[in-house]
């Protein structure tokens, strides 16, 4: 009895020093190359993310599927929202800094998807832009009117009004939606713009980086002082008459040339 | 001595059992508020860097001192070169894609620091953009001539040619370092370029985007198709006379207006 005793503290000794190397060692080998996997394709996918916002990509119609979950997890996660408050901020702070004329002729431009409105539950439905755009599903939702506010834009909008800018919203929407865009706007707390400009149907197969900058240049011939311009496109952004500073919102999801 | 053992049987698979958590609890603690915390910099200092290659930031001087070692694990680990990577192979892929004419005049324009050479050995000594720049400690090492090559940048830049573009260096370096400068890029195996463009004793004061487009000015009225542009800086990309396309390298080190 007594070996058999001492036997068992022996081998309950033994297992309380080794028992985590002999019973975890395959996990442990497996949630490292799990790490190192997940990983690599952390640093990929961050890496498309930056060049696709830094506008080095060829255009694009669908996100990379295996950073499918990577777009996911940024969307919903704290990332997305940080990077959209960052940039309503630092628009705010340039906004300020503007000194005005007091003509009324100093004006502030925001594109509307991803700009002002968030299109986040279609693409929650959509796969986070891993399907290819479907445009009469997506006018579907359009037509629903409910898409709700991007709260960081939603501030910077109304600080902006309060500044004195007019607002001009230039959207590649088309015309036919104008009703249910005011009504979108209204209902998710815009209010008080000055034009509302949507794509005629003579403008429908314009690429957006011309028919925005055709706009500005009218702007600008009218004696307008394009002070801001916040988007999430480089579209919304680049071409003629270029604004003072331009603001890039983050998106991830899809490309608009 | 029979209890005596036996004692010793449940202290030690009792021991077994409750190590982990006796030992390790309260340095569980502390480490899930490290790796919060580590979660909290990581994620304010991704959007920060984010803001800054996408042009959204007002000028900034140096980098935010949370953000240090941030900057020194991203320059110094897998994420820049990855970028720089990336980035050579997206021109590559564009300037492959263009047709060309035949008559000599499509150019491509390189800057060259943090484009074509690194001054990463610099700022390792200089705490990655977190000093104040410092003008003659800088050009105490630009004289060296002993920056190496930026080698996704070499890469394209030797495809660029083979392709047959002309290849025009564009650089906020004054011209009083012409030499060190020619000697720097050859040492780094750049040659075969067409012009090498530095800032003349008048141009020194000049905002960099203005005496970049002033300088691709004069390459338009030249009769030179600007195809390419690769900088590290918007104001080596924005302005007038901008080019086909334009290729924006990371650089979290510092910002030139």
């Amino acid at each position: 009895m007594r070996i058999y005793v001492i036997f068992l503290v022996v081998i309950s000794l033994f297992a309380s020093a080794f028992s985590d190397s002999i019973l975890e060692y395959p996990s442990e080998i497996e949630s490292r190359h799990k790490k190192a996997a997940e990983e690599d394709v952390n640093l990929h996918c961050t890496t498309w993310r930056f060049a696709a916002e830094m506008n080095n990509l060829a255009p694009w119609k669908t996100i990379p599927v295996e950073c499918a979950d990577y777009v996911k997890d940024y969307v919903m996660g704290k990332g997305y929202v940080t990077d959209l408050e960052r940039v309503s901020e630092e628009a705010l702070i340039f906004a300020s800094s503007v000194e005005f004329s007091g003509d009324g002729k100093d004006i502030w431009i925001f594109d509307i998807d991803e700009t002002l409105l968030s299109n986040l539950p279609y693409y929650i439905d959509h796969g986070f832009g891993l399907e290819l755009f479907d445009h009469s599903e997506f006018d579907k939702w359009v037509e629903k009117g409910v898409a709700p506010a991007i709260t960081p834009s939603l501030k910077l909008y109304q600080r902006v009004i309060d500044l004195g800018y007019k607002v001009f919203l230039l959207t590649g929407r088309k015309e036919s939606h104008r009703l249910v865009t005011v009504e979108n706007l209204i209902n998710a707390g815009f209010q008080n713009w000055d034009k509302l400009i949507l794509r005629s149907p003579e403008e429908q197969h314009k690429m957006a980086t011309l028919y925005k900058s055709e706009k500005r240049d009218e702007m600008v011939k009218d004696g307008y002082r394009i002070r801001g311009n916040s988007g999430d496109q480089w579209s919304d952004l680049l071409g003629t008459s270029m604004s003072q500073r331009s603001f890039k919102l983050a998106n991830p999801m899809y490309y608009i040339p």
